[in-house]
């Protein structure tokens, strides 16, 4: 049903309680030898990346969920954000957790294997089994390390542009994606318009602003600033700069939710006790939480990948690479848009949407668009938001219909 | 006419320019021996904190600007925020940049060393002359370090009231401060009422947000994951974790500005360039900013003395210390007070400031409020906003009037 590969089933079989102690080189097996499917690229087919670089050979790590129909019509991609991966409806090979978007993709929701063939691949740059910067380098037989060359969401982008090819599919039915995956999911629209019958954005912009540069430069500090980064060379040395990238983690996770969400699920309360320690111990509630959020995400996560995918949101600009006009990027455009943006996502917010649905409205794109109330902040968009989901059902819906896709048993 | 002390005078004449490089010893010889005058109290005036200890002995480095008038009704206490110091109206001894509130405090100025005898202090728990952990231990003849007692913001106070009592003063015209100074305003007035004649807390809280812990603990673990910290030992080695702490202040620089400061300040705009360089060098100049920023700030800060004092901040919750009632922290005040808030503040967000309004009122407190229009975010207190400047001279004249002072010429 879920359309799980044989080799991720076996990952699954070795899946334990996600709170088991995570061995690093369980995190590292992921890298070069990833519980997915692999597409392999070789030297005759290389990525053209827009520093200039052309990548090859390159691998891409993947999952698919249900069955291509007969007439290729029904593929929907699903792109992630920033530190998720191709695992967004099984559990994590590494963490053992659920799938991180299995509020949205599964049986019974609004991406549903028995309807669609979904696609999520790692992204290049990223340490889940794509070529990144933890891989091996086949030139030196070491990491890649800060050789891997700077990419950007158009090159992620180029890269699942070949996948697609290899798949042997010509339009994907559906691009979806939160966040950095939704920036993915605006790059398809605006490099590859006539691949793409329906768009759904979520939680994204089609720039990044300052303040977000400004957040992602703390966290790459952060991970530079700790002693075992040596240079992006600890993969050498068997270390990982686990420190530094967990107190980038912890202010990338603030980012994500809202001071109302902090409020009701911790607000002053302490933790495990009534009166203040009078030291540096987690006494709040909200300290422990931010701690926990450090340390468990470098477990599945590498230190360099982190930059460089940081690096990639930073240089995203769509704008700037059609003469600053934004709508320039969806002149002519057919693709279906549904926008979606979150009151309290201040990442991320509504104003960015908007800037995008006028664009697009001056593209005489065809475009719904919905701000929906909620106090989950940015991480709204992985979470359980009915409003949400029946949006995204009811544009998917429609457009399947458009399309000519009946649902199962019709 | 600044009032400068022989001692502040002698510090003024050995400043150079901001942009020489600043040697290690200069910011460790301040710690206890303060280009400031100086209060010292022995073991027999101990100051009594929070978390149960007896300090003692213990000093307090403090700056004047003015002349305490004959019936010692013209003292405003000015109370620095979490990076501050008592250098508000004179070239710092460190860096040799302004006073940190010379658009405040000043000849024409809202806070007229001509009119008043301007006090301000450094904080017990600072790094600037008045005890704190990178302060000798006379018990080991090393610093503090993590050895130094946790303190409070009522603490901050406490030592405010016993330098008070030591110049002689019974009754405050005026306590004034913003951010971490506001609480102490506000701490003032709970607990000292009949001493403050009118207050006025800036862009502060009566407690901590659950976001804002979150900002300080990443700060502190930011700090903590330096091996350079060494468990706050580092300043028997000679070193400084300035790594750790330059992440810190990065993180908190973000938080003092706005989104729509940092996008009219730096957009998307490049460092000296035109085209990204594909590198992790600072592309954008907002990250050049930052960079600077946390930099520069280790050359003046104390990495124990900021974990310290983001934990007074964290734990400042005046409500709690009175059965959750917060009404109940002014019942009966006389004092005047002026709160002011900034629209784009989204650290101590309007919202925060109407609490405490509402909390007075409830009290029957004299109270005027004013909520400020500025994008420039939280900072906008240190900045030059002429409105907030209209409006606390105004407020200051009008208490004036009724504490019976009269401008000088009158």
């Amino acid at each position: 049903m879920t359309g799980l590969t044989s080799k991720s089933k076996a990952a699954k079989s070795k899946l334990v309680s996600p709170r088991r102690t995570i061995q690093p080189e369980e995190r590292s097996h992921e890298v070069d030898h990833p519980s997915s499917q692999l597409a392999m690229f070789g030297p005759d087919q290389p990525l053209r990346l827009d520093c200039g670089v052309d990548l090859a050979p390159f691998q891409i790590a993947y999952q698919t969920y249900g069955e291509l129909n007969a007439d290729k019509s029904n593929a929907i991609l699903v792109c992630h954000a920033l530190t998720g991966d191709q695992h967004v409806a099984n559990p994590h090979p590494v963490t053992g957790k659920p799938g991180w978007w299995e509020t949205l993709v599964g049986p019974g929701r609004p991406l549903d294997p028995s309807r669609y063939f979904i696609i999520c691949s790692n992204v290049i740059g990223g340490c889940m089994g794509s070529t990144g910067p933890a891989s091996l380098n086949p030139a030196t037989g070491k990491a890649f390390g800060l050789d891997f060359p700077i990419i950007t969401i158009p090159d992620m982008v180029r890269a699942q542009a070949m996948l697609i090819d290899k798949l042997g599919i010509d339009t994907l039915f559906a691009v979806v994606g939160g966040s950095m995956g939704g920036m993915q999911v605006l790059q398809w629209t605006a490099a590859y318009a006539q691949r793409v019958f329906s768009a759904l954005p979520i939680a994204c912009a089609t720039r990044h602003s300052a303040q977000n540069i400004a957040f992602h430069e703390l966290g790459r500090q952060a991970v530079m600033a700790d002693p075992d980064w040596d240079h992006g060379r600890y993969a050498d040395k068997g270390i990982h700069p686990h420190r530094g990238l967990a107190v980038a983690r912890m202010a990338a996770h603030i980012t994500y939710l809202s001071d109302a969400a902090l409020h009701r699920k911790f607000g002053r309360r302490m933790q495990d006790r009534e009166l203040p320690t009078f030291s540096f111990d987690a006494d709040f509630q909200v300290e422990s939480y931010l701690r926990y959020q450090g340390s468990s995400f470098v477990e599945r996560f590498d230190a360099n990948s982190y930059l460089y995918l940081t690096r990639a949101m930073d240089y995203f600009d769509i704008a700037a690479d059609h003469d600053g006009a934004l709508a320039q990027a969806f002149r002519g455009t057919k693709t279906r848009f549904c926008v979606v943006s979150f009151t309290s996502d201040w990442l991320f917010p509504t104003a960015e949407s908007r800037a995008l649905v006028h664009a697009l409205n001056a593209s005489n794109a065809r475009v719904s668009f919905a701000e929906i109330e909620t106090d989950k902040g940015h991480d709204a968009f992985l979470l359980d938001v009915p409003e949400f989901f029946d949006i995204a059902s009811a544009f998917l819906d429609s457009a399947g219909h458009a399309r000519g896709l009946t649902a199962q048993g019709e």
